[in-house]
């Protein structure tokens, strides 16, 4: 029997605004940080990995949240977790005072992502497979199980669930031997940046195209004649047929969105990001009619299954994107993986940050493998910030991600960075 | 010149799951919680006083928030606070990196009212009156200049609110008078805990009664066999004549909540609170058409002015519940009461807890002066718990609010509990 022991939780920062990297119209000057933790088993060889990602200032607030869950989770039986995939997920997001500092959002929600996440690496790494496979080999009653269904009925069941997921068990393992073969579509997020000038831009696109990127986003928002010049420089450099997404970082009001991307129409832009408040779903379906075929993406911000259902139900949205850390772990973005596929919109997942690459590989792949069975419109976001302080890093190469092949979720941070950028002790900041 | 120079934060817990007050289907034992600050002025007979409310685990969540945004306040000028009254509200929401753990939800926003509320708290009683009062004297551009209007220009503009309050402005003085003399109208939430046994519920009714109530709320959503056999108990006791308000503290789904309102319609409900998740605009839309011409109450879980908005675009509720601390204070109170007016739904403001009947009768009265002009429809909860730890109770007589007098938001607690319930160090828990 192996239980859980203990959390070391680390707040770790890391001091990218010094660099101006993933600098956005409403995030000027992130530092990209994670509220780490350790879940210790009675294994000495064995520990769970998780975190959730801020950009600096309050990642102490969700590092005294995964604390104030502690209780929750000492003391449980791996067993018993596998057993009953839903019972840490539920146990955090039903316990009532905690809840009423959400529910299901914010600080708390942000916290529990962390811990859900680090039981799946827990029972991955035990199992001694990459999540992604761990999970694509559960049978479709397990993966229903691990799903809180609360609220989402009048959308799918879990019954209706588990007969989707049985449709797509024939060919799971020639799904998994393309994904192993030939990785997964991916676009990169590294040229357009607000604060990068005209030379850097010009220069990323070119790095981009020579390693071989066929979809490239930027950001927008903050002076509409400024996105027009720069997005024409971009189209410039990467020629009529590939890609080019455009994120506006919740900028806009509802019209102005309209008319915004109306004007920036000229570059052809594949989809325009979270155009408007993450919380408006009627405000996002509205721009969706108006902008057609532009395409409308978010979810980065989306904070738990109810939002996605009404994005869905809306017809709000033409592309879901998930964040790894954002949703309350695992089992939630299973909830979401299910109701996307249900309602037949891709899952292009949100990544950048620390680790959002190395988490949601893992959940694309196994909605490939097992739950949408399909590629069609789906890349994963890959942004190259902060891969080298990874134990296992993400490898993308061809403008796609390699399947993931080291055990467990694969979020943990090298020791030494670990050491070097906690908060404020750590060697970079003492 | 008066500046604001220190920030004094308690976590201060009243152990109320003792007796199961408060006691609902989603919230079996909370312990009343208050994340509590004193904001201090060079001037040292001023101090503003703010606070959030919490059912308990987690409240140090929101303390450590508080103090998060201690920046943006200390050194401020009362006279630039003043002339500029959404400058403190916008540094907080607009404060990028802890902005990212909302945004403007949960723990973060929960904060935010804290120190909004006490930044009003100064100024009305630096100018020696209760702030209902203070707000209802401002101009209607002042008024407009607290909203942080970023996403909502869709469904009200700055301009459209200052025509709306400037129709307002005859009979401000009559109504405030009115107010004077006869107090709010107000319903009861004492008698229908769910942890209360049918002596206790019997009893409570027939003291609400003797005590002049005519709207009494209880919930439901555990067993709906034993929610009707409760109601019908509450309604045989309060005869056929006043209002019986349902709430079910979020457990339904969108179904489900439909075919229970269609049960217990055999008690006349005057509402249905909280019948499924707060998040869900379209699931509340498509139960109030469902269950027409019983109403459909929401909104103390509604986290900020775009979940208002929606909810009034979709038409998905006939009551407005805001809540004086889950909306990011004062400035964005005044925006959903702004947009409230604008679709001409009534406010009925969530009360209850620690000090939110404090809070929320200040909003109540400012709307009625000075921005619906109408009592139609309109009722405050109130629920009989801790008013005796306030320096300035509410005070209520034949089911009304009496206007306060004393200046100042009136949430302070009594030095003597803050002592001693402050969590965990004060004397109750020691």
């Amino acid at each position: 029997m192996t239980t859980i022991t203990d959390l070391v939780v680390s707040d770790v920062r890391f001091p990218t605004s010094e660099l101006l990297d993933g600098s956005d119209a409403m995030n000027p000057d992130p530092d990209y940080s994670a509220a780490y933790v350790e879940v210790r088993t009675s294994d000495p060889g064995l520990s769970g990995f998780g975190m959730t990602f801020t950009i600096g200032r309050g990642n102490e607030l969700c590092c005294a949240a995964i604390e104030a869950f502690a209780p929750h989770v000492i003391g449980r039986d791996l067993d018993a977790i596998e057993d009953d995939l839903g019972s840490i997920a539920t146990a955090l997001t039903h316990d009532s005072q905690l809840r009423w500092l959400g529910p299901e959002k914010g600080v708390v929600h942000l916290a529990t992502a962390a811990l859900v996440n680090a039981q799946w690496d827990l029972l991955a790494r035990r199992a001694g497979m990459p999540l992604w496979s761990y999970l694509a080999d559960l049978e479709p009653e397990a993966i229903v199980s691990a799903v809180d269904w609360r609220h989402l009925s009048d959308a799918l069941t879990p019954d209706d669930a588990v007969a989707m997921l049985r449709t797509r068990v024939p060919g799971r393992t020639e799904r998994e031997a393309y994904l192993r073969a030939e990785g997964y579509p991916a676009y990169v997020t590294s040229a357009g940046w607000l604060g990068y000038d005209d030379d850097k831009v010009r220069d990323r696109c070119r790095r981009a195209l020579a390693e071989g990127w066929t979809a490239l986003k930027m950001k927008v928002g903050v002076d509409l004649e400024d996105d027009l010049r720069r997005a024409r420089l971009i189209r410039d450099e990467i020629g009529p047929d590939r890609l080019l997404m455009l994120d506006a970082n919740q900028v806009w009001d509802v019209d102005p969105a309209i008319e915004a991307v109306k004007v920036l129409a000229e570059v052809d832009p594949y989809w325009i990001e979270e155009p408007t408040s993450p919380d408006d779903v009627l405000g996002h379906a509205r721009i969706r009619e108006a902008i057609a075929p532009i395409r409308v993406a978010t979810g980065e911000h989306a904070h738990n299954r109810v939002m996605y259902k009404q994005l869905l139900q809306a017809g709000a949205i033409d592309v879901a994107q998930i964040d790894g850390c954002r949703l309350g772990g695992v089992n939630e973005v299973i909830a979401v993986l299910l109701l996307a596929a249900r309602f037949d919109v891709p899952v292009c997942p949100h990544a950048g940050g620390v680790a959002l690459c190395e988490h949601v590989q893992q959940f694309s792949m196994f909605d490939h493998v097992a739950v949408s069975g399909s590629l069609d419109g789906r890349m994963i976001e890959y942004a190259d910030h902060l891969h080298e302080q990874m134990v296992d890093p993400v490898v993308v190469s061809e403008g796609r991600y390699r399947a993931p092949t080291a055990s467990g979720l694969g979020v943990q941070i090298r020791p030494d960075a670990v050491e070097r950028f906690r908060f404020p002790d750590g060697g970079h900041w003492s």
